[in-house]
């Protein structure tokens, strides 16, 4: 018996909650959650839990058992085809003896793209693709710029006050936002990859850049350089065991500085804020953070390599001249300004956070 | 029978949303509810609703009727006992027969200051003062500045993009905001005495400053210019009919400048901003609002001068070297930043209006 269709949007709705558990776990793979509906009813949940474990499918079909032959399987990511870390999910699915199969949205990662849903096909269990699909690219969508691009999900977050700025005159920025709004950096640093500043950043505020307490991983600390040398006694270089250090730079970087900090297990590069984002991509990195300052979100923002805007606002002002969050060229027409989707706002204790995604980022301005 | 005390708090809520219901057409009265009691039930409720027109007291007692003949009578301010522009309302209220008195907060007007109480108490009616009065004080602050200080309630506003800045470096600013905010500056507009803009802003934008469409009052519209002349042909100099305009210039401002625009119909003033502040108290003015720029700001929050903001923020990014909302001198150190109380926040239909009450305007600063 089919399910209703108002059923499978329900079904594909929990689907994606169970999905977005993974996140911080899973990546550089896929968050995908996966339901299975007998009847109208759910007799089975699963999701993919952490990277080289089992998949949403394989889950969500052990928790059904004999009850998913003949049901429908509601699943946020078209089912992989072939063997990775495991054994592809379609000979799951088939095993299982499952009649339909409902999916939120293709797989373009390029040994899957459609080859999912075709052997489920000709295998003769009908698919449907596209319920919950907008929802599930939300979702996905740092896993579907790696995947379609090479490059991370880029993060830009700053905290302002409620003039603008994200530092006085004299450069104190300690703190601008409360302890609740530092607590959720710490929770956003751990579950990325790579926790990026700019040399200015390092040089005035010397930060860990680690996540404390921990998260699901370590991210890589990246401090992107110009050619002028950074000082050799920064917090950054001494903080061992907590994940690598990498400083990317301008070609004329002095040897002299970069040997000296190698020798303390700091990895330099020689890459343009671009060329990092590729070679953090080759590393499979999924989501970047970059925490600023004002003159490295100019360059991202000018080179429209943000895809992503956390800005913490504390209810403070200090006028004078400390800078705004993002400097560079920037625009000089208020028809030019970058624009959001997705804007979301939250108290958090006092302070606020307005999150979005940027209209423009991966069209027009790359 | 007298209410319980439980009814005293909801009843003085009730009077104080009604009270709230004379803003803009009141001042530089103060705005005042009042709802009458009888066995726990209202019998008569009334607002002062125009400046000029019947006491909140009046007003309610006269819904009430015979019923207020030994009933609570719950008002958000002391009731009067001076003829002004309407006889006292103590009177009325011992005409009325009310047996008890429940007041929010003590009228500090020189001519009142506890003689309304007395004058209640000396006739045998029981009088309770404190009930709400924070919440009376609040929503009365303007009319207690002004009463207090002899300056009115200072209102900064200004619209920001996500990125803090009030203007492009070319200084475009229209539009920082949508559609909904500005109306909603246009609403404030209506019911301020005066609107405030520096030099600059005259110059960068040629505002009108009206408000669109009217509101209760025609506010008086403010230039505070320094010793550069303004430019002769400024729509602000034109608009006729929709409220005075003055000018406050510091003491080299050129005379044939000022002579000339004087024959507009524009008044000029030497005075520094306080000293202007001073004169529009003289003249009653209970709101002023403060439409930027940011060197005017600047000045103003450097000398403590500033009560209230109104930020909105547009979910857009400009970048570059554009003005933040504050100049000035500013702070040093984010210990010594200035901090609000009673932050509230709302959407307006994409962008975000964060207000605020500056916490040390009226201390320690000034
Ligand atoms: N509130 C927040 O969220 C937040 C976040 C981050 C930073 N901040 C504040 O922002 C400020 C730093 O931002 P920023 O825009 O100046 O810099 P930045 O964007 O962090 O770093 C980029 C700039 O650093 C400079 N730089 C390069 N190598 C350097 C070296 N070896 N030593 C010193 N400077 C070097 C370069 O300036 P040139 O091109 O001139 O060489 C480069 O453009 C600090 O006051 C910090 O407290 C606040
Ligand atoms: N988004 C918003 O909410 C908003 C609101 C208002 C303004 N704005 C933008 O802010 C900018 C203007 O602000 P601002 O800080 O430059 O100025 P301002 O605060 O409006 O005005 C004060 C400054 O004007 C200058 N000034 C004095 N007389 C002048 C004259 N006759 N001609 C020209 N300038 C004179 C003075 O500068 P000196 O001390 O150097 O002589 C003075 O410090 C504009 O770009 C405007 O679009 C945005």
């Amino acid at each position: 018996m089919k399910a209703p269709s108002i059923d499978d949007v329900a079904a594909m709705r929990r689907a994606l909650e169970l999905a977005a558990r993974g996140e911080g776990f899973v990546e550089p793979n896929p968050m995908v959650g996966c339901v299975v509906v007998r009847d109208g009813v759910i007799v089975g949940e699963g999701w993919h839990e952490r990277f080289g474990g089992p998949h949403a499918e394989v889950n969500a079909l052990e928790a059904a058992g004999a009850a998913a032959r003949g049901a429908t399987l509601v699943v946020t990511l078209e089912p992989c085809c072939h063997t990775g870390k495991t054994p592809p999910c379609v000979e799951a699915v088939l095993a299982a003896g499952v009649a339909r199969v409902v999916i939120a949205t293709r797989d373009p990662f390029p040994k899957v793209d459609g080859g999912g849903v075709r052997a489920l096909e000709a295998a003769g269990v009908e698919c449907v693709v596209g319920v919950g699909e907008a929802e599930a690219r939300r979702l996905l969508a740092p896993y579907l710029k790696l995947v379609e691009t090479g490059r991370p999900w880029v993060i830009a977050k700053w905290a302002m006050t409620l003039d603008g700025r994200i530092a006085t005159e004299s450069g104190d920025s300690q703190w601008i936002s409360g302890e609740a709004s530092r607590a959720r950096v710490h929770q956003l640093r751990g579950r990325v990859d790579a926790v990026i500043v700019g040399a200015g950043t390092l040089v005035a505020d010397d930060p860990v850049l680690t996540a404390r307490p921990e998260g699901a991983r370590f991210a890589t600390r990246v401090v992107i350089a110009g050619g002028k040398p950074l000082p050799k006694e920064r917090k950054l270089w001494l903080s061992d065991g907590v994940g690598p250090v990498l400083v990317a730079t301008a070609p004329n970087y002095p040897r002299r500085n970069a040997d000296y900090l190698s020798t303390h297990g700091v990895e330099f590069l020689t890459a343009t804020p671009a060329e990092l984002l590729d070679e953090l991509g080759r590393r499979k990195m999924t989501n970047v953070l970059v925490e600023g300052g004002a003159k490295l979100f100019g360059k991202l923002f000018d080179e429209g390599l943000v895809d992503e805007v956390w800005a913490f606002i504390a209810p403070k002002l200090i006028g004078g001249t400390g800078p705004s969050p993002v400097g560079g060229e920037g625009v000089a027409l208020m028809r030019d300004a970058l624009t959001f989707t997705e804007v979301t706002q939250e108290s958090i204790e006092g302070d606020l956070l307005i999150r979005g995604r940027l209209k423009r980022a991966r069209e027009g301005r790359e």
